[in-house]
């Protein structure tokens, strides 16, 4: 099963008639005429109009929607619209309500409020999927199924308290194993019976807050159950759907979220789909790291950008319109890596509640002059001229940055070292170093394929799970170049140390012995110099946790300038097998990240043509032997450049030459199918 | 019914022997000799006392008290005392403690603790009301009645949640009228049943706190209703003293407060009283407008200021005493803004508890030779000199400034735009440009009668309630002056957003068309050029919010000079009848937003002769064709100004010519009656 | 019944061999051995092993860690175990779980989280106690009981409310008497039955947390029945061990610790111990002031250093190694002070759950050849070396600090005034005067006996029980100094306000009369010029509270150079009888303080030595009319001072001579015993 089959990049998104009269239609498909657009999100919410009662289903209303979508000649991705429940059904099974990390049971509001080991929540969402599947299956507009909506968050009920026992017993078998992992002799914790546990909240093993508990374990398990939890809802939906249609099915994600392991989703997944709303003040690599992290969940397959806003949101502090030319930018940058689709929430702004400022297609005036939504008429424009060429095409990486959410949890529930260390900053500085420099990369697993890599970046890699130590040394036997970091290597998969020198099984590999970790404010700078083979000196400002490093082997190419380990080294590089490994032994700030990516890249030639373009984007699609090479200007002043291919510009049909110096205004985007 | 009876401005306050030794009753009586202290407040908390159970009524230490005060000569403002319930109600009837907005049900303590839902609350307290009245109704000291005490907060228990449907059923009629107000369609909220509805707080539709709710309406409906349900216990007091009182009632408000829309509250008050504590930090000002507000309660009928700190207040991080000065200052601050008494509270420092800190007239030593004492008792004797002839004046206002609580609920309960925007800083500096242009001004509701003011100022009027938008028309068509600003016009009673171009029905008046509104982090800035037919240019920063306006025969007047609407209209004027409406496209600092006001003014004369003259305060009082104009400086320094009337210092008794220069001390204070 | 019986200072910790297989026990020895460890304490959280249920007590793991222990020739300080029930326990009793501040029953997890009045956790606990006694009494190698661990923690259960109106009863005998103490009839608080008192917490007296409550009088009587209720269980679980073993108890505290009133704690403990965890910025007087609290509960007997980081912690947010050299400047530090030990947690580093990164003398990797094991070896040798001499040595003191909870918890109770000035860091300020001034000084409770001392600094005593102002004037009329300071008698017993002039009872010794006291925002400075006699100026920044000083005898030694009272005293003093008091009138920097505190000190000649040397630690042991000077340099330089006295350095064995100058190392210590 793959993407839903669709002859250009379906352009378009959510669409809620349901909240109109149908007069105010009419005006909708003149605006989505005059937008291009042919693909509707349909369904997300409609829960409470299709299901009345327990007892009682009525689609009149999504009837009506799929009948005028079909007449319309538009398709549509229909939603299981069980992502926000009705009142009655709060009202009628208060189960369903979520108990939350402070221990309190809510009452009926919000959204995405279902407790998922609710067993009325899940037989009726399952029936509503399994109704909706039977009902529209066949309807000749629906080309994929939407599951739900932006799956998250977490519930500490006694029903999920349940749950969690059953899933512990089927992970540990016995509680003697179970005690052992979560090493409960420590603070008279051994459980004797599996009622004695309880799920890791504000009123049982947390302090503070969600990342600080007394038993790392039992934290660490709670995420990963509470991600299994949810997923059966989806497969249950899922299960429910095929019953009666074998079209794909996906639900949209949120990228780097954290309580959600997306890779334990992947294999249950049909197509990858995610909603793209930056945060103000994060760097546009963000964006490009969280396109491959949800590529990479189904082994580079392309996804959906299912949801973005045309405009603005509703729901920051401040909601920054997106300036011009930006909405076109950031959608060529969700096709750049990867992306099959650009689609937006939503088509016209709610009238009220709390999205009614949340930027649409159409203003509450319903205006199509607005610059809004001219650009919006342009995009779909250009969309429609591009036609289905880049559907499919793959990105040819020879990089990997490894993603964990088990590392993710374990870092930052661990008590001790720096609380101001988050895996998420971490992981965005080296993917930004290699962004830069325009590596063509992919963010993956700890279990995919690395043979195909010639470098593979792991930052902050906590816990080490299965066998991928030894799957880095074999990148780096082969003649690849490792990239590890401080605070790698530390745990099991249990989240206990390993009773050995730091950084563990990764010793041999980095070629270094860690016997201390030194931890200082953030306001605290170490500054590191970094050379190699006589090069200019870079110095770096590195913070929060200091590994004082004995080398094994390996070279000093960075040390500290300052405290008790002045003069020992903070970043080394260790010649193993036919290629090499670094290891990273602090913080570096973002010039020091960069310093050790762009050495590793240029081990292997991979520091990309316009490395010395701030912001200018590049990365590259594959198909069929044909290359397109994705040119996007993120910087505020045009940039010119020499093309190192010969090749068309899609976009603007315009040739380009080798050695042709290009323009690129800012905003600018080239698409370029080379020859 | 109107005010108390007096024949001076009453001086005194609150006053609670009830904790003290008769013998401390001869030292207080002799300090209020020595302070010309005239009026008491009594009985605010003496609810244990006068009920020790259920089934006991005690009154002996209330008669000592009032006979007391009778033989000493003194007047009562007297209590019903029902703001703080005793520790008997609250453990046998649990139902009249509150639930809290994270849904946690209290017990006994603290005080304005009682749910006004509560049947033993309501009926106990009326009785105690009923009993007060019938007891004290015809004693010769009192002349007013004060029921509770600073009514106020939320409750959410389950009683309320009865009170909120039946409320809801009564503004609503059908459950289709409400799913269309709270627009129910958005995330599979229509309610089926009345009783699925619960209270908006933090089990339900909150997420982060108050300000954060995925149904506005619903919230917005929530504090209307609590509004209504405090409300009514005041009601029912009130017709139990009716019973057999004709005195004056009154209640003490908060003025600027939010959780209680006072304006709902107008008609059912015999007179408005206020409790001004002032934060440290907020401009003198901000004191002038709520005494404004108080005042345009009752359409400018006196007010009472019931209390205020002699010197210090306790509640605070940090509780700096009133410098030399200070007090008298603001106390003749508060009549020059329609005050016909000068209250405090209290009158003796308590001994124990969360107020013993708290200013008093007395210390703990109970001495009459402080600093603080020698203020108290000059301006005792300063009123009683000045006797009865302020009594009963009005403010000669030409200009109004419209204050609606439901524009401060919906604007800040918004999801969208700028969370930075709170629509109380934002009047606060609309009111402070025109105090210190000396506008004599009222603060009045949207529904008051505006045909008499030449200057409306409406700042962020976020909602349009009944003819408003109409009225305002009026106002310009008639050849006055409207002034309003950004997020105004945007949203119905029902908070929906009007479906036409922003700003709403306010577009014809203003003549400007907005698509969209930028919103950006408080620390960015984008300056302002303000000029006007050739003036000079005015440089205003603007922050938070930004509408790209479109003229639609409006004049811009300022223009940005950053972004991509850079060189677009900021601030414009448009022609309208006779008159003008000024448009404010985005959140000025003062300067712009004083440059705005004083050209409104001016298009009518109405910039005060001191304009220039920084923190001078200048207002105007009138009866009886007699003009008082009050001089106060608020200033650290001396200032020399020309008298533009001929009179007489009341205060001093000196007499003043027209265009005598007039040196005013820091902290000075005239009151001239003009000739 | 005085301290365990050694024949050096007992070199060792916490050891959790539970945790680990026997062959790890082996390398343990190993270890121990090369770091001359020679004292274990064990079983601190057993209590899951020890007792798998109800019914069922085994003690297999525990015999065979006494046994080894026994074998390897180590003493033992054995622990009941009681700090941490086991899961079986919360679950099978759930009212063992505490109730917190905001009204919710805990369930499992965490440690120190048993409920004082919970009869279950009552019997159990001392059951243990009972059989490990009963066990363990005789064991050759166990020299000392240490019952329960770091007792802290507030429970606000309906059991703990039971027990409160029990502990009140007691107290106060009648509701008058309560009511009188609590000052009820302020906000309608009279009680009539004891059943309505309820625990203060945030659903009852207090608003924005525990610091911040209605009723100061309930919150500070909470305060002092939780340490009571708490050491009740410790009383228990003594009394049970005294069944069957005379061998001393103690229980690991830690020092300036707020929830918890030592001193209420000292007649139960048969020696103190403490728990040293510094938290970084804090200054090293501040440990210094920890020690001497710690000393001053047995009336100056030695105690025991219990636990301190050998390298690290774990539960901060920044967790810094120790320099080298550190650890052993801090151990000689706690020696200097009284400790007769020098104990470490922990042995081993843990492999997983909250403490699996705190510091210990082993690492994961069990290594001997770290930087951190071979001081640790290396301090080992040297106490070794310095045997039994300084067990039981006493602190000459001269001067001493009132300490007194009740002065804490009343002032950051308080409203009014500045909720900037926190009691811990005012007495850390006055006793880092005296420490950097050389001062030999004692920390006690008002209740001590004064007479042995010249100068007595009783810093924001704001509380005055019993007859401690009578006993300040003694030691004023007798020729000694007392130092006092704003805030201070301001409050009986009960915190009700003494109806005198500020400061109470005070006020004769002080000869100052306070009538207003002034409270700014800590970013606002008062500068106050300090001098006397004639010398230099001392300019120091004042904050927060600002007494504004009436003398009534008093001479001014500094005065506010701003605000209505600038040229008004700031510092006073006053001669009485042979003596004089200080008053300081508001919150000095650390520059004035120290010039007020040299000045008192300077009237005894008790300004030490080494005063003029920054950071250069001295203080005194004596026993047996012998005395040891300890010099300890905190500073980052080499010092070289001349040597006042005739002895020996115990470390290194090197003669000093009186004159010499003698050369100190960062972090070195001498130790010279005198001739």
């Amino acid at each position: 099963m793959t993407l839903p089959a669709t002859d250009r990049i379906p352009y378009g998104g959510d669409y809620n008639p349901e909240q109109w009269d149908e007069a105010v239609w009419d005006e909708d498909y003149r605006a989505f005429d005059l937008a291009h657009i042919d693909m509707l999100t349909v369904g997300v919410f409609t829960w409470s109009l299709t299901q009345p009662d327990e007892d009682t289903y009525d689609f009149t209303v999504l009837d009506g929607i799929l009948d005028r979508a079909e007449r319309e000649g538009r398709k549509v991705c229909l939603a299981t619209g069980t992502a926000a429940v009705p009142p009655w059904l709060a009202h009628r099974h208060p189960d369903v309500c979520r108990t939350d990390f402070e221990g309190r049971r809510h009452l009926f509001g919000v959204r995405h409020n279902a407790c998922a080991s609710s067993p009325a929540y899940r037989r009726l969402a399952t029936e509503m999927a399994r109704r909706i599947a039977e009902r529209y299956g066949d309807h000749p507009s629906v080309i994929a199924w939407h599951i739900n909506n932006e799956y998250g968050g977490v519930c500490y009920c006694d029903l999920c308290a349940e749950e969690f026992r059953a899933w512990l017993q089927e992970r540990y078998g016995s509680l003697d194993r179970l005690n052992e992992a979560w090493n409960t002799t420590f603070w008279s914790h051994r459980f004797t019976d599996w009622a004695q546990i309880v799920p890791p909240n504000m009123l049982s093993e947390h302090w503070r807050g969600p990342n600080h508990t007394a038993f790392q374990g039992i934290t660490l398990d709670y995420s990963r159950f509470n991600t299994d939890n949810i997923l059966r809802t989806f497969r249950e939906e899922k299960d429910a759907i095929r019953e009666s249609s074998d079209l794909p099915v996906t639900t949209n994600m949120m990228a780097i979220y954290r309580h959600l392991d997306y890779h334990r989703w992947a294999e249950h997944l049909d197509f990858a789909s995610w909603d793209n709303y930056p945060t103000d003040g994060s760097p546009v690599s963000r964006m490009a790291l969280s396109h491959a992290l949800m590529r990479g969940l189904k082994g580079g397959q392309p996804f959906w950008l299912m949801e973005q806003t045309p405009t603005m949101t509703a729901t920051r502090d401040y909601n920054p319109v997106k300036r011009p030319g930006i909405m076109r930018l950031w959608s060529w940058q969700a096709i750049a890596h990867g992306s099959d689709s650009v689609l937006f929430f939503q088509m016209r702004h709610s009238k009220g509640a709390s999205e009614k400022y949340h930027g649409a297609i159409l203003n509450h005036a319903g205006r199509t002059d607005t610059r809004a939504f001219a650009e919006i008429a342009e995009l779909g424009a250009e969309l429609e001229r591009v036609g289905a060429v880049l559907l499919g095409a793959r990105t040819p990486a020879r990089v990997a940055v490894l993603f964990d959410w088990d590392s993710w949890w374990a870092l930052e529930i661990t008590d001790g070292h720096s609380r101001a260390v988050g895996y998420e900053k971490q992981v965005v500085a080296y993917h930004e170093a290699l962004w830069q420099a325009g590596a063509v990369l992919d963010v993956v697993p700890v279990t995919a394929d690395l043979t195909d890599y010639d470098v593979v970046v792991a930052p902050f890699l906590h816990m080490l799970k299965g066998d991928i130590a030894t799957r880095l040394e074999d990148v780096a036997r082969r003649g690849g170049t490792v990239v590890t970091t401080v605070m790698s290597g530390r745990v099991d998969e249990d989240d206990n140390a390993f009773l050995m020198d730091v950084p563990g099984p990764l010793g041999a590999l980095t070629g270094v012995r860690v016997d201390e970790t030194d931890s200082l404010p953030p306001e605290t700078v170490n500054t590191v110099v970094l050379t190699r083979d006589g090069s200019d000196e870079v110095r770096s400002a590195a913070r929060h946790v200091f590994d004082v490093v004995q080398p094994q082997g390996a070279e000093a190419v960075g040390v500290y300038t300052e405290d008790f380990y002045a003069g020992t080294p903070a970043v080394t590089r260790h010649g193993f097998g036919e290629g090499s490994a670094w290891y990273v032994a602090t913080c570096l700030d973002q010039d020091g990240v960069d310093w050790v990516i762009r050495q590793a890249l240029a081990e292997h030639g991979l520091v990309g043509p316009f490395a010395g373009v701030r912001d200018l984007e590049h990365t590259t699609r594959a198909i069929d032997g044909r290359r397109y090479e994705f040119l996007l200007n993120h910087a505020a002043e045009t940039v010119t450049v020499a093309a190192p291919w010969e090749g068309t510009d899609i976009l603007s049909g315009r040739d380009v030459s080798e050695g042709e110096q290009v323009e690129i205004a800012p905003a600018g985007v080239l698409v370029i199918a080379t020859r």
